[in-house]
């Protein structure tokens, strides 16, 4: 693309649009626009006026909003009428939202009348909600009419439409009836009428849907299009399978954020300002490095007590597994945690799952946790033999170092069930009670499992490993 | 869904047949497939055969494989014949790949021989490639057909297409001309022809391209379907936006898994045994868990070597503190790799951007840094204030603390920049030279931030606190 980019500059420097615009004319407006990405912006209007008219305005749309702002402020009035005239309705909504108040006004001065009025009334709809996604421009057909005339008005009005794949059949009063696919209609004999053919069994959503819902409608019943319907069930939009497509894969951008402790942004990493990704990640970092002044309390206290209690080699072989032992649980808490919120944004995982799903980690944490143990002791017992039964260590001295081996693995044994009970039931509770499971994740389930395997660990060696032996 | 699955039972064992039937045919097969799965698998081929043929292969597609394969064992070859002859070629492949040898045969066996040879060929794509993901039944047309026979071809043999919205043409050879949309078709005049209609701008993949990135060709062009070519740019099938999107969610969920230390499966987790999901999860564990010896022998050498140099009240301060130190330092580098993993997942960042990706997260530590190290700063001073400075600890000597706070802040801010240095490097290095940029994260990472962590903490005490203060 960079080369692109060299060679597109030079011709715009040496005046050659004719060349540019056969090359223009043969890409696709996803690689246009990334390819203006690549340019000097002030070159952007020049190489824009090059493109045809349709192809001007698919470029438009997939152009971030900080170019799409500079083009639009440097488009006469006439010019930018010309885009907004191209655009579907859901795509103009997606600008407008993004766009300073200024710029917006004078987008909607150029807009014709009807458009301005579908733009403002799709604007009134919340973001993340079914009724911003759709569009208005679907193909509405009665039951009474014959295939024929089916046919005939979709060539009168459909070159308007989003999509004339699908169909949808509304009453008199415009509440959904049905749908009928193109395919249906072409294969179907010119005298049948669509309420014959129309599929009633139809799958809709609701205006105020949230938008991952409708997404995720989208992908379970393969739909090319999905109808909204307001309260009274009639038909006001159509949401396509592209809008969910970019819906479903920024939602799981989205919770692979959270999960990672970062504020999500719904700009691309490379487009971020540094700022701006700064103040989305450092109120987490904060949070979490206070948060672990409960481990050092507990250390502390800990270690002071162990001072008195124990030799200093059995302090510090204690101390020493520390990072193990956290890092552990935390990472079998994570893998319970993810699974199950990857489970909830699928739809594959309800509250009602909740006992099942406490049920399987408990049997799987059961024979994790023995393994991870029976491993961490012969990891032990190998490391006595080769570092600690040194001068600096353990003087030979087996049976204390025997009695830590065994603490610390009971100890990684009941930090591994805790862990997974926690990293399990926490995100289905969170969103039982209206959290965000994916903000449960990694973090909170990470703190909330380091302070209870200290206390595990200190707990067990208080009791189990003998007090100043020599 | 649960009172249904009651209600349904109650009837089949009524024998409610007529009852049942018309319940099932007012459902969607993905409702039928779910609902199929809280029944008893006894029960299933009953219900099946009450379905209509193309509700039933619809359903039969939407099931999961255990359900599918008890079923065929429970089909007579006359009812197996009558559901893969409704099957699309894609979702025949997708289940002959999930079938022990011995269904396979039987399938195989019951196919008529044309659909038995297109398997055949199927099947011979490497798992994940696009020709595995392909279907053969498109809707193919030559460039000089007129548009009303081409409308009448696509009547004859649209019936058995997959989808009839975008149409191919190919030369005399089967090389790709183009393509047609039929929305095209229909609102073109009828004696226009084909090789006049048709957009040759297209964009296609190879049978061997991995099956992630045509899922995200067609969602970055927001295609319904993309045309799949043999080296010699021959037509051989057609991906469908449907497939594509369970690709995206499947290959999100990989991800996520991946950065938990999970080895991803392909199956959803409650339809997933214990034992199974012990394997996924236990040779991560077990190796992160090994690895964490570097840490016990950094703490292990250096507690001792501090106890000789510092008073014990200043080595158990340095040691509370490796918990927040490691933490932290995970947290950062954990946001840093996810984001850029993420971000070639979707395609945002390529080797390429390794410089300004390296140089964007190097601004971004700093400011992170110096913010933790100033707050973590506050926090000891605040904590001096209300415990530390008491008889337990630091007996109201301030200056050994203030050190001890000093190099605590230090070490934070310089694992934080290490952190999101080897966060954002090691994806992009990793996928460089062929390997998954997932796995390297999370885990990976936070071993190695933590030990370099510790390295530098104890670094910086040995110059910076005097020694042997009392």
């Amino acid at each position: 693309m960079a080369n692109l980019a060299t060679a597109i500059t030079s011709l715009i420097e040496s005046k050659k649009y004719g060349t540019l615009r056969d090359i223009l004319v043969t890409m696709n407006a996803a690689d246009i626009a990334a390819l203006f990405e690549d340019l000097e912006p002030e070159m952007l209007p020049r190489l824009f006026r090059l493109l045809p008219k349709e192809l001007a305005a698919d470029t438009f749309v997939e152009m971030d909003s900080d170019s799409q702002e500079m083009l639009i402020k440097g488009f006469s009035d006439s010019e930018l009428k010309e885009v907004i005239d191209e655009l579907y309705i859901d795509d103009a909504v997606d600008i407008v939202e993004e766009m300073p108040a200024n710029v917006v006004k004078r987008i909607l001065a150029q807009a014709d009348p009807d458009t301005r009025k579908l733009i403002n009334e799709l604007l009134k709809y919340p973001d993340d909600s079914a009724g911003s996604m759709m569009t208005t421009e679907y193909v509405e057909l009665r039951p009474n009419l014959t295939v024929e005339d089916a046919i005939k008005t979709i060539r009168r009005t459909g070159i308007d439409k989003e999509t004339i794949n699908i169909c949808y059949v509304t009453r008199a009063d415009r509440t959904l009836y049905g749908y009928v696919t193109i395919r249906r209609l072409i294969l179907s004999q010119p005298e049948m009428t669509i309420g014959d053919l129309a599929e009633t069994n139809v799958i809709s959503c609701r205006t105020m849907d949230d938008q991952e819902t409708v997404a995720q409608t989208l992908s379970k019943y393969d739909l090319l299009a999905l109808p909204v319907v307001d309260g009274e069930n009639r038909l006001v939009g159509i949401v396509t399978v592209d809008d969910a497509i970019d819906v479903l894969q920024e939602e799981a951008t989205e919770d692979i954020e959270k999960m990672a402790a970062i504020t999500p942004s719904d700009k691309p990493y490379l487009k971020t300002g540094v700022l701006a990704l700064y103040v989305h990640r450092i109120p987490w970092l904060c949070i979490l490095m206070v948060a672990a002044i409960f481990t050092e309390l507990v250390i502390n206290h800990f270690s002071n007590l162990m001072s008195v209690q124990f030799q200093s080699f059995i302090s510090a072989m204690l101390l020493a597994c520390i990072p193990m032992l956290m890092d552990t649980g935390g990472n079998a808490g994570n893998q319970a945690s993810v699974t199950i919120i990857r489970g909830i944004s699928l739809g594959e995982i309800e509250f009602k799952d909740l006992p099942r799903v406490i049920f399987k980690e408990w049997r799987i944490s059961l024979l994790a946790g023995a393994t991870l143990a029976v491993v961490n002791f012969g990891k032990m017992m190998l490391m006595y033999a080769i570092v600690y039964s040194g001068p600096d260590y353990f003087n030979h001295q087996f049976a204390p170092y025997l009695l830590v081996a065994v603490t610390v693995s009971i100890a990684l044994c009941c930090t591994v069930f805790l862990a997974k009970f926690i990293g399990c039931s926490l995100p289905i509770l969170a969103k039982k009670i209206g959290f965000d499971p994916a903000v449960m994740a990694g973090p909170f389930i990470t703190t909330i499992v380091d302070v209870t395997s200290l206390l595990i660990l200190f707990g067990l060696a208080l009791m189990v490993v003998p007090h100043n032996v020599v």
